[in-house]
């Protein structure tokens, strides 16, 4: 293996960024299961999902066979506008480590929304553009997808109706307010704006909201308004698609510098980073042309592959959804207030779980102290201060570099840098006082989530 | 003129980025004015200002005749880190408003600290640890500086004690907790850990601060500590040197493509971003080999260049550091509270002042709500969020584009991005709820601050 002389930073040209996404289910000899309908537990047509998404993103979530799925030129010209990131070599850390593993990271903050969700946020929104369609709507717990989304929306003039977790509505306004900025109209949920909002707030006067409650009135909002579809930034097929773009580019910059890595190390909550990262690592994986060792990390506070089960559950609290098949905690289950930052959600992409199950990938969980600690370590030398969902990943690369130095091995780790923690202070802060609590829900706390399971064969 | 085909981005290669900083006093005829000790009104000697600041730094601040300084190789690399900082083609903007104005912009927010303050902290911590000091102070108000200099800190090891004005201390603490969090030890001013800030709170038990009263803090706290000395981001000489590289690389980026600015337009506060972004640019007018328009935009509520005088003045409100001779508009000058953001500062960088004076670049002011509407354009369709001081160089770049969509001239406009927008949200939020308030000060309220003039012939 020939090495250049590795930059700080590999940035493609404008000419090497990809042109299709590319599509690991083609390559998947067990595809994953399809979605049910939450009545009749059949699977889902095209005609009964375009009434939830548009046309060509329907298409696209059933789509299992076809690899590469070319990138409209619009989109890649958003593409270029933030486009391509940079593959970081961590020459900072490996010293601050004294480690003879050579440690690389994708960073996708370089945007205002902050993270990666972006890269899926203006696929989803040009092809409701194109489909004729006024606007979409969502919803958004801290607020990183809503960001993103609302950015994508503004660039193509495509109204934007966010439902935003009231608590962090009012606790966190920064995020609200660049949403706002970017023209998107944002709405503390549980609202008097849909039924299902209004029905909770009679229930539940004070309540102070969920992402389960702004899910449903998402949905209900898009459905009821002419000209409106529902959009969401993790866990389904095309996000996965959408974001392979990021394991692409990573691909390409190392391709470029013969770069090989052993190993692939991503944050896994939905697991649109993950997904998006291995793809093209996995595909190759799937046909037998390479081997890499691939670890999702996950918060031991929301351990949805290491103690979740496999099994068809709700994608949301409200059950209005598809039912999908993945690794989950149940429906109703709901991490500990301490838990800081994103990788809430109770599931796992139905892709990334058969892959899993298929034991092509492994699965690690973390505490949040030890992942703030790795946080701080690498915001110092690397300058980059990381957000707390990345930092799983960081976490993870810097325990499999402190082992290099114990064996000599000269591995090389990749990992994914998904955003930056800027709007995650309240987190950091906590931890700079000493004040950070570790979670480890109990057996008997998971067993009520899978209590709550749907009884599918 | 040729011309190739010119992407969103133009990167540097690592080999390409400078490897000196450009010292534009070097090619002036006329010298920028010595530094005042502040009570005999003789120019500052050497021996006087290293009891301030690190020796190799008063070196550079006297040096008015070396045109270039190598950047040391540890400060090169900590550059690799997060430079060279894109050159952008405003494709967007451009299509947006329809002009034949080609439109590129140095965006140097990339970065944890959110801004270019960060090339300068760099070099000012690293000096002091080759002199091995063991810390630095300084102040900041809402945060930049103070986070660029704890970020520059951490890496090299030093230690970092920033006064950081109470008001901000206590309303915008996410900047702080970005501190803390790079180890910097961050102290509500005034305080009582000196003499001058418990003098202040016998005085005004309640007061909420002041970046003056902040510098005087600081100031004291790196006299009274062995091995410690005071850094400060902006108006210095140094600083202007050290930020060179944004032009330098803006230059570099530009000759590869074979483009040449018309007009070179910056925000300016004290004068660190506008400063470094033209160095280069003026040292070819300087020299006669090129002409340029060059406008620096300050806020209508703070016009030190417009309506300020050209003289000598304290630079702190304090009165204990070196007078200046510059465009002020007296020590004593504060804004309005209802001006949002930096650009503060009631003087401006020697350099500029002389350059100004001389006829070399022009000046103008914008009102703030002007700037937060072309802020809110830009964010809308170039996807970043600008800061609020760089979205005064964003409110002229866009009027000069729209003049040329008047004359059909394709002129070449080119600006600083000198950073995010990230922890200005309320500043935001009041726009997005048209609550924004214009503010010019009036003949009267400028003559107080002349008032206080120091009477130096």
């Amino acid at each position: 293996m020939w090495q250049k002389e590795i930059p700080y930073k590999i940035y493609l040209e404008e000419s090497e960024m990809p042109k299709a996404w590319y599509n690991v289910r083609a390559d998947m000899k067990r595809k994953p299961a399809p979605l049910l309908n939450p009545q009749t537990h059949v699977p889902m047509t095209f005609e009964e999902l375009r009434t939830v998404f548009c046309d060509e993103l329907v298409r696209q979530e059933l789509d299992d066979s076809t690899p590469w799925i070319p990138i409209p030129e619009e989109i890649s010209s958003f593409y270029k506008m933030y486009r391509p990131s940079p593959l970081v070599r961590a020459y900072c850390l490996e010293e601050k480590l004294q480690t003879p593993a050579k440690i690389y990271y994708k960073f996708e903050g370089n945007n205002t929304s902050g993270s990666h969700k972006l890269n899926s946020a203006i696929a989803q929104a040009y092809y409701a553009k194109k489909q004729g369609l006024k606007g979409v709507t969502t919803e958004t717990g801290a607020g990183q997808w809503g960001t993103a989304l609302s950015m994508a929306c503004a660039y193509l003039g495509l109204d934007c109706r966010v439902y935003m977790v009231k608590v962090s509505y009012e606790q966190k306004p920064f995020r609200r307010e660049v949403m706002r900025t970017y023209g998107a109209f944002v709405t503390p949920s549980p609202s008097d704006t849909t039924q299902v909002g209004r029905k909770i707030l009679e229930r539940h006067p004070g309540t102070s909201g969920s992402l389960g409650c702004a899910i449903s009135e998402a949905v209900e909002a898009a459905g009821s308004r002419e000209g409106y579809r529902y959009v969401l930034g993790s866990v389904l097929n095309q996000v996965m698609l959408h974001q392979s773009v990021i394991g692409l580019e990573s691909k390409a910059a190392m391709d470029k510098y013969g770069i090989k890595p052993d190993i692939i190390i991503g944050c896994a909550g939905g697991g649109s980073n993950l997904g998006g990262l291995i793809g093209p690592f996995m595909g190759e994986k799937l046909r037998g042309e390479q081997d890499y060792q691939i670890i999702a990390v996950e918060p031991a506070s929301c351990p949805s592959l290491t103690r979740g089960k496999f099994a068809y559950d709700y994608c949301d609290t409200g059950m209005v959804c598809p039912l999908a098949k993945m690794y989950t905690l149940g429906s109703g289950f709901i991490p500990s207030a301490s838990h800081s930052g994103g990788l809430r959600y109770h599931g796992m992409s139905p892709i990334l779980s058969q892959l899993y199950d298929d034991g092509l990938m492994e699965a690690r969980t973390v505490e949040q102290t030890a992942v703030f600690e790795a946080a701080q370590q690498f915001a110092r030398v690397e300058g980059t201060l990381p957000a707390p969902e990345s930092s799983h990943a960081i976490r993870v690369a810097i325990d499999e570099a402190l082992k290099c130095k114990e064996t000599g091995e000269e591995k090389t780790i990749f990992f994914g840098l998904t955003g930056t923690g800027y709007f995650d202070m309240m987190a950091y802060g906590k931890y700079n006082d000493g004040k950070m609590e570790d979670y480890i829900p109990t057996d008997a706390e998971l067993q009520a989530g899978f209590d709550g399971l749907p009884h599918i064969e």
